[in-house]
């Protein structure tokens, strides 16, 4: 199958071109001057099909870095599996998921990894690479460390909350990050204290504030800007490299920025719910001064923040600032009905996480729209940092010659209304969004996987199992 | 003229490519897959002239943002002029300068611009854009920054410094802000404070303190650091974006470094002198406790600083950090005979610079060698974010279907010694080198300059008037 | 004359104490503990006088330490004369002011001493000292600052704005700052960039905004903020130390408190204008958008900043960390009739000053009601470190044997209103109060200057002349 | 007894006064001018003696608020008992000390807090105030926290390392924290990280790094750094005011600084020990390149820091900056042999601490002399300031009336050998000396405790037992 796309506009993270782009078979072959020749030769008719990009972009497909399909939380399981999950990518522009591969405290982190292999392997719609969640770290899950990283796995997660599920001390922090100090990978990191916050939830619930507003009330900014601190601290200490998730409060922000300013090797990433959502709206549509359980919906960790402090502001800044250099989504969607209803008495039960794999490009284009960052920016966010932080990049993130044939054609003049109409307003599944009512100036409306067309005019053309597991690198993105 | 370049590695500012370049005429028709054909059409057999870059690297040619050609200094001109200096800079794989044309204070600005044109046109070896000087900024300088903006003039420099040559009062400063903010264009600063350095050096010079060290006594820290922070300001309460010319005080980044983290629109460069060069080294080789008159050597201004306090690895941490976005060379050079020698008895009437044009993208490689910076950095230091800061991206600045033919091919495994043999070992119209000693471990090979191959072999192949003037546009470069 | 006063709560800068307080002469002789005995000797009965301070605060006089008496000023002269000035300020309980001899450009420094004191000598209510401002410095303006210093001038004033009346140009003040760093004084700054508010102020009128809102909107924080730090750099290089006066910008705090964290002599003062007052105000009760002329009232330099932004918490704050360290005045008084209506059509023409001499005990006093301070920090920010920082302490600022007998008993369950009526509400020669409305919950009961009682039950029992003139040392508040 | 000390120099925090201080029964009743008569009454006449201390300081009884007299640990007692501690102490001119109760976790609290008043009860020779060590926080000890206010115990003291033994993990140092905000007492802290620094503790043991040279390297600044922020954030989330303990890091320090500058209620003290003694002390006097087992005598935490990263400097800045308020020794004394040795083959079983509680009113003398602090300064740091932090002024750290008779009278012509002949050069119960070779320019002449001379001319006229219980208040020094 060979594939040239005219006319368009592409899009780097430096930059535009007008220049055509050739893929034969899975890989991109040229990106050449438009006008479907070369040196007189004549491209367009040597290929299986022409796409017509004219007034278009073309960018690079969208990687989200951080998702959790099928994860097994609280007795249920995200309700996206890797089938429905990586489909719904692909609606929305994102043609590789890095996942993360679970280890509760008490499992071996190897046996997790064969087994999320299991779960995905040929059910994916888009590429898809594992990160390994590590929790409560022992020997052996040091030992795993370097064997993962020969697997392609070069990220390892750990979680300084939740504690007797995830949580990982500070001594077994160090230790971890002694390892990827050793082994070149990149230390991920949940910077919350779990210790305080257990205290805080602990008390509220006793004190009968059980609504999904306590929440976000009992994850305080001090709890993650303390942990995230605390976090840098021993990556100074071990000198292993730190890529913070889900960066939600301005004060965490601010110690990241501090950090990165003193040339150390500290990353973090922002997700589309800290930017426009917010804590008040967990209140929802009551009168009940605590707010209903509506809230559930937006029931994540970190939480969503007040409005009122500044913090997606603060974000917004830091995106452009390069504070934070990628945006992922933690996509990890539960039901309203059967799963976030488990803590319909009590907040702490709710199943935590947000689903938002298809909407990441359009949410973030927008953000383009509205003069918060340049185009080629939302290209270096949503594509070629992931791609470079994760040790991807030359295969993902970029058009160029060797590259897989990811890539989006995205339409400026074209819309796209967010709702709560299943496998019509979205395709993930969930029986609601979290982002109803949201409007996009824009519209995704190709999308090529390895030189595949598996969206197109509304229409998803791919078949299960398209996509394929993507052993990834080192980092490439450490200064 | 149509050339191939095959089997070379691409180096853009976000990573590598296995790739070949065609470049059709001057400009680059397509980067495609390495093997020389495309759906079976042999690229090789239908250009003219193939070259191989095998082991090499395959960069966009450097851009100097910072230079002076013949500029007039105190009663002289600096010693190389649009032809020699253009020529060395093509030696070193600088395939763009852009130059300062020069407006002292009672001269009209337009004047001076159409005269700096008189001088470059049909001179040049490699293309040339202009900044323009303002000094003094009278009314007349605030209408002609829009004019100068038609004709690609996009960013104008003012003067902290220098009281009745090129200073602007603040209240200058701010008119011309206020206009740089209303128009789009970037201000730059030359940021010391005049007005305490030139106290400072009369006290030295009535005091028989007037060797070439006392230059950078008299020039201390705190001036940098004080009006790098008074400029910042000015632009915060205009809004108008800024840019710092060679920065080598490590406490006037860090005020950079404050602002960036506001979200300002405030950028700096710095030069390869104040990375190597130290004020020790103007102590030359003498018994004297204050030096000999060699140290005119590297008499430039801002000066170079104090080895002992750091501020090499301050810059280099910058150049990491993104701190400091590009390197120019401030490249202003005269010969010690009949031009440095007129300051034998008052250092004040050194004429001030080091010439550096040719080394520039050789001195920077080897911070690669050094592992201070990565290979991608390289080119973005010194190719890419100088072309998206002064408005040259597309064209310049990256190696893509439509953007000039200006391409490097460097050779890591090649080697450079740089001298004092002029003619052999530069070629820049100087009777010493600043860098007499350096060894650099990679060679620039093959140079082209819109499609034309200009260096090749150790052989200079151009012509005069090679080099065409490039029309600016605004900044890509701001947030 | 010997007076005892007894029973009352002695209020010193660290803390409290029950003590009575024995004055002999003009100098406390004792401070002892209550009961009117020592040692089985009855003091009262060989006393003249016995105070009784149950219930109330016995505190060191306070310390005015920036007024100006019957300054010149644009044609016309602050209306409060020594005489009316001083009296007004024992009506506060203010025990001593430090006023500023002013020399304009052009004037010779030792000549404006000469008549400073004769303005002053026989006519002040209580003690005076004098600071000396110097304009646009000469070389005999340096060498009066040390035949000043033998004097009793300790400490020196720049102006970075007025120019052609009193600015210096950062050489000139370097220079001063060289002498100030040599002989052991005091750098006084009035920190606005004048060159940049000359602009502003030019294109505002200009534009025919020109009613007293504007006053404020021309003189930006970023003004103010660029000159502190410019003044704080200034001071680093010479090694002199730094008091910045009139702090009213949140921004200029911060970099005072940046530069004070590193150990330099950075010192700073606020008024009451700054903590109560804001350019809100000086919109005055009219429905034009840009305020009425009543606006004039609150016409000073530094402006009085937007509420909105918080500059008044952020001095609160900085009183309470010790980034401020004292509370003047800045008192320079002028009626609205025939002084401020220079400017009823042009704001740059209003006499520029608040009359608050009299209110600014009684103000902070306040500021201990509210809880944004405490008692013993009151005392230190109006009496304790003013003695320190001007080298009166010992003799002033503390209650102590060998101290002077300026003594105030406060009366915290006392009520102050302050209000428009001239000689009831207040006691200086204004026409209106910039203070009207303000009430507060204290009350100044007895004023003794010296051991003489006076203020004393509402009435004036002092002399002209009480007051004498202070020859101050070097400052005791140094690091 | 009536004492009257004559013709001295009073030495408050704010200045000095040439003063007659009277002192009758155990209580300061007057401080007078000199000449040793009042009103003609002659008050050395009716005194039972009159000290000459002409030439000389007096100052008020310097404050040790952190001791561990006769401390269980690891087996074995801190060397000095309430008796030898406390009349090594007043030799040094110290008056009072706060001890720190111990409760080791599954201890009860009260019974702990009777129990140490049965150690000290009888056994003092100067007064004695208690904090109490909350370890592995249980809801027995938050309310015991109440009790204890009650009985003067107003500062509580967490630890943030030794796990098992004194640590309170995160959530059980903010249930505390709570508590202090509700209840107005100070938190303590021990900040070091000891989940890290057990860690690397246990890995330089296995690599068979056991000499006490180790002990420094395995508690590196990071560890308290991290831990000194966090315990700021958590104090920041309660609202409780925050005491940092033996700050020993620059990193530290600045931590400190950073949440001063906000207004947050964060005060720290340092030791002598980490003005004077470094890591390169430990490796003692061998050519071992890790240092002989010499180096135990200094093994202390938080560790001994590396000369050459300047946190001695750092300290002295922040003593003078006030980000630092009080100097206290924890004095924690071992001795070499039965003690000390314990620790032979594995650093981590020596017994951690410093014997200084008789050397700190010189050895910070010296930091006068040595030009690193004021005389003011001094007596703020050692008495004054204690004094108010832990709710004891009025009594103690001043000199007024209604004081405690705590005076020292300080020669500053007199000269202090330290050395190590028990007995002579120092009476801690001690078999060595941590500052053997230490000279000082000064000397303590006389102390008086609650108006008994027990300390003169080299003689101590004490009694076991003169020391008395201080039930001490809430901190005077809160913002």
């Amino acid at each position: 199958m060979k594939t040239l796309i005219t006319n368009g506009t592409v899009v780097n993270s430096t930059g535009v071109a007008q220049a055509d782009v050739l893929i034969d078979g899975e890989t991109i072959a040229g990106v050449v001057a438009p006008g479907s020749s070369l040196l007189g030769f004549d491209l367009a008719a040597n290929v299986d099909r022409v796409v017509d990009a004219a007034g278009k972009y073309v960018i690079p497909g969208g990687i989200d870095a951080h998702t959790h399909m099928e994860m097994p939380f609280g007795g249920t399981f995200a309700s996206d599996t890797f089938e429905t999950g990586t489909r719904a990518a692909a609606w929305g522009g994102t043609t590789s998921i890095v996942d993360f591969v679970v280890q509760y405290a008490g499992e071996n982190v190897l046996d997790q990894f064969a087994l999320w292999h299991e779960k995905a392997a040929g059910n994916c719609a888009v590429d898809y690479g594992f990160h390994q969640i590590l929790s409560d770290v022992q020997d052996s899950s040091l030992t795993a460390m370097d064997e993962l990283l020969n697997e392609g796995v070069s990220s390892f997660k750990l979680f300084m909350a939740y504690k007797g599920v995830f949580l990982s001390d500070d001594g077994q922090i160090v230790k971890a990050m002694q390892r990827a100090s050793d082994n070149g990978s990149l230390m991920m990191m949940h910077a919350e204290n779990g210790s305080v916050i257990d205290v805080l939830v602990q008390q509220s619930i006793a004190r009968g504030d059980t609504s999904p507003y306590f929440h976000g009330l009992t994850r305080p900014w001090q709890a993650e800007e303390e942990a995230t601190h605390r976090a840098i601290m021993l990556a100074n200490l071990t000198g292993a490299p730190l890529y913070v998730v889900h960066v939600s409060a301005k004060q965490a922000l601010d110690q990241i920025t501090a950090a990165r300013d003193t040339g150390q090797n500290v990353f973090a990433e922002t997700c589309p719910a800290y930017l426009y959502l917010s804590l008040e709206d967990q209140l929802g549509a009551t009168s009940d001064e605590w707010g209903s359980f509506e809230g559930a919906k937006w029931v994540c960790s970190t939480p969503l923040r007040a409005r009122a402090e500044g913090h997606q502001n603060h974000m917004w800044r830091g995106l452009r600032t390069n504070d934070l250099q990628v945006i992922s989504t933690d996509h990890c969607p539960f039901c309203m009905k059967g799963q976030k209803d488990l803590g319909l008495s009590d907040f702490s039960k709710i199943p935590n996480g947000i689903g938002s794999v298809e909407h990441r490009m359009d949410l973030i284009y927008q953000g383009v729209v509205m003069g918060e960052i340049s185009l080629p920016r939302w290209v270096e966010l949503c594509s070629t940092t992931p791609a470079r932080m994760f040790g991807m990049y030359g295969k993902k993130g970029v058009i160029q010659p060797g590259a897989d044939g990811d890539v989006v054609i995205y339409d400026p003049a074209g819309h796209t209304s967010i709702g709560t109409a299943p496998g019509r307003t979205h395709h993930m599944n969930m029986d609601y969004s979290a982002w109803e009512g949201f409007e996009i100036d824009g519209h995704v409306d190709t999308v090529l996987s390895r030189g595949k067309v598996v969206v197109d005019d509304g229409q998803y053309l791919g078949t299960k199992g398209d996509g394929r597991y993507f052993k990834r690198g080192l980092s490439q993105y450490l200064i």
